[in-house]
C-alpha cells in the first residue's frame, strides 16, 4: 500500500486501570499528527478464536450461551479467548472440542480480523472444521461457561439472525462466508 | 427459537471501575445457572455506525485510519460512535460526509452485529449508501480525529484484506456481503 501521510499517534504517557482475568484497560496520553495531544481508553485483550464448524450433512454446530455485557442469551459459533502461549489452531480445537463434543479432522485458517479497532486490541482468528466426529470423553468447560449445543442448516442459520438470536460479528462473517462458498459452488 | 435451559447470569453486585470519553468499564458479581458466583469484566459503550459506501463506478470507499489500540494504521470502511440521542442512520450519514466528503442519496441498512460479547456491548450498525455525490463544503471530522480517503474496486479491497491493511471485523463483513452480493447476480 502506498504511504501518503503519516498518521500515526505517539505515547506521552501511559496509565494502566485495570487489570483483569480476560482484559486490562489502559489511558494513554498520545501526540496526534498535527502535534496536539489525545486522550486513548484502550482495552487490551489476549486474541480469541473462532470455528465454523460444519457436520458431514453440511449442518453448522452453533453454541447457545448468556453474555453478561448484553444481558441476552444470543447464538454464536463455537469461540474462545486464546490462553498464554497456545497457538491460535490449538485453542481453535480445544473450544471446539470442550464446547461442542466434537472434534476435527480438518482445520483451516479462513481469516483474522480485530473485532473493535476503536477501543480494543482483540484479535479473533476463524476457522474453518470440517470431518468432524463426536469424542468418546465430552471434554470439562470452563467452570463459569454454560452452553447449549445446536446444530442447522445454512437456511436456519440465516433465520437466525433475522431474529437477532446470532447478533455477533464474528457468526454473521462464518454465516455469509459459507453463503458465499455455496453460492460460488452453484456458479460452478 | 426453542428455550431449553436458563442460561442466564444474575447480577449480584456491581462496581463502575472507569467512566470514559468512549467507554464505561463495570466489574460485576454474577449468579451462575449453577448457583455458584462468578466475575464478569463489562466494557460499555454507546455503539457505532458502518457504512460500506459504494460510488456509481461501482468502488467502495475506504479510509486509512491509525488506531492507537493496535499501534498501527488500517484500512477500514467510515465508522464512528453513536452520540447520544442520535438515531444510527443519522450517525451513519454524519460520519460519511466528515470522514469522505461525500453524502448520499440512498442509505439501507444491511445488518447489525454486537462486535465483542464476551466483554463488550458495542453494537455495530451496518449500511450501504449508494448514488454518492460530493459535498460543496467539507465537513469537520472530529479534533482528534486523522484519516485518508481512498476509492478502490472490489478486487484491490480483498488484495487489502489479504495483505492484513484492512483487519477489522466489520470492513471484513461489508467487503464480503458485495462479493456475495455480486456472486449471487453473476448467477442470475
Amino acid at each position: 500500500m502506498i504511504k501518503l501521510k503519516n498518521l500515526e499517534e505517539k505515547t506521552i504517557s501511559k496509565e494502566k486501570l485495570f487489570s483483569g482475568k480476560v482484559i486490562d484497560l489502559y489511558l494513554e496520553d498520545v501526540e496526534l499528527p498535527n502535534g496536539k495531544t489525545s486522550k486513548r481508553e484502550i482495552v487490551k485483550h489476549p486474541g480469541a478464536v473462532a470455528v465454523l464448524a460444519l457436520t458431514d450433512d453440511e449442518n453448522i454446530i452453533l453454541v447457545k450461551q448468556y453474555r453478561k455485557a448484553l444481558e441476552r442469551t444470543i447464538v454464536e459459533i463455537p469461540a474462545g479467548k486464546l490462553e498464554k502461549g497456545e497457538k491460535p489452531e490449538y485453542t481453535a480445537l480445544r473450544e471446539l472440542e470442550e464446547e461442542t463434543g466434537y472434534t476435527a479432522a480438518e482445520l483451516k485458517k479462513i481469516t483474522a480480523f480485530y473485532t473493535s479497532p476503536g477501543f480494543a486490541d482483540e484479535l479473533v482468528h476463524l476457522y474453518l472444521a470440517e470431518q468432524l466426529t463426536p469424542l468418546d470423553e465430552k471434554r470439562e468447560l470452563d467452570e463459569d461457561e454454560f452452553v447449549e449445543v445446536m446444530e442447522v442448516p445454512l437456511a436456519d442459520a440465516l433465520k437466525l439472525m433475522e431474529s437477532q438470536d446470532i447478533y455477533d460479528a464474528k457468526t454473521a462473517y462464518a454465516i455469509q462466508y459459507l453463503e458465499l462458498q455455496r453460492a460460488m459452488q452453484a456458479k460452478k
